[in-house]
């Protein structure tokens, strides 16, 4: 299978779990269908339409293609229907989050740099298309961001990122580069949870 | 009166009655007349800042015409010196509201549509035209927004955009299509808010 | 030194105090050092990256310089070891986020005039570069928006970057309307602060 194939799915599969936690918090927060449907595309397009315009790549793709919208959809009604389910389900949605964000981070940097951003400036973009939506999520949730709050979320996806343009510098392949880069973030991730690692906090705050 | 002065006088009362709306909410956290001024400008103008954004169709045309910026100024000024009566005349209020959400989903789609959006992505952006200046008056002043709690009011924005496209397609003129449009979108949001509508929430939640 | 320096050193002095005022936000809520580093950046660089979003001025130019972005790592660092030392030193920190907020409304407003804005759309953006940091950091916090309500804020950024226009168009050299336009919106900040100034509120609020 070739990598843009393969990237390609798991960018759908992103989509609709990135959906699929946008959908969760607004059935908890007892919302209606379209409710639901409302942030479940805020939380599994945002963080692309947000890295499109900070290229000046307008209109952003996901008003060109139905593939993204067509995910976040499916997501809202798996949500809607299997919502007690899914929430049993914590660790493979935990595990697809994963994914999301590490496939995020590194399409979202891999976009940078064809756009001729140096690495420092593509690294962040990557960041931003990842934690996007999830934050955009939380925002109209009130909630304080779960990027900001949660064990190593937003370093997993910077990790991913930096990686990729290192592997990329180092004059690795790109489908090898990005598969290095996805399987840091998610590393990253999953281990933080799973031992849950956290960061230092300011003293005495 | 031609289709596009009659749209201009109802863009122009969209603005302010969506600036209204922000200005209450803004006298009801009390905050001072600039606050107010602020988040009534934020509610009018945001979502045709997104739309152009997003179509990258940069600078927004907020910033070089004044005619959107007076009218959210007079409704920051009417609710600062009216609120109360404002609050009573609660029906016209939501009547003009309902009139401002339907005018910006029709327009934010016809200008999707000149930009050479195919229809998903010229409704999509016209939905997020009609609720974003709502959303970021919600988000600002930290409540959950009311595009995700009330009644049918993005599915109404999102009726009265597919029509006026389905419209279109059917050969009918761009006068009748938009009419047609923005007065599904109305009629949808009257009833809904008169009959008490409410789509279904996820069994259980 | 010429004004382009001096712009130069306030413009970077600004977003490390405007990093530094998301960072001592971040403490205070509790988050690691990875969330202070977020909110610091978001604080500090997204009122630029909007204003160059707006003006279609894409990448934003933060993405491909690193001086703002090590500003606000600075400012991450400074909060996260001597948080309490800044705490007490509430006067000089409102003294620096002062300077932040006239550089950054009349850099905005410079940038729009270049880019063919006219005088009031201009103005309007260099209130927006002014404010949009220290908004996104009260959004992500799910507070109020300071902007919205403390003393004359918002309304420092207008008058600076409305004196810097008026000079401009009375003849004046860049460098003096510039540093007349910085130097009223500092002072109007700290006079509000300091003598207690406040904005009407609506009657019976």
């Amino acid at each position: 299978m070739s990598a843009i194939t393969l990237f390609g799915i798991l960018d759908v599969l992103g989509t609709f779990v990135f959906g699929l936690s946008g959908a969760m918090v607004a059935i908890r927060r007892q919302l209606d269908i379209f409710g639901i449907l409302v942030l479940a595309a805020a939380t599994g397009v945002a963080g692309g339409i947000v890295r499109d315009l900070l290229l000046g790549d307008t209109p952003p793709a996901v008003f060109s293609t139905l593939r993204p919208l067509s995910a976040v959809c499916a997501a809202a009604v798996c949500a809607f229907f299997f919502g007690a389910l899914i929430d049993r389900l914590k660790r493979p949605v935990m595990l697809f989050d994963a994914i999301g964000l590490g496939v995020f981070a590194v399409a979202g940097c891999e976009k940078a740099l064809a756009h001729g951003l140096a690495a420092p400036g593509a690294i962040l973009l990557g960041v931003i298309t990842a934690i996007g939506g999830g934050m955009l999520r939380d925002m109209m949730a009130t909630e304080v961001p779960r990027v900001l709050r949660e064990e190593v979320y937003a370093l997993a996806a910077l990790a991913g990122a930096a990686i990729y343009v290192i592997a990329l510098r180092l004059g690795l392949t790109e489908t090898i580069a990005a598969s290095a880069g996805v399987l840091l973030a998610v590393a990253l991730r999953i281990a933080s949870v799973r031992f849950g690692w956290q960061l230092p906090r300011a003293p005495g705050s």
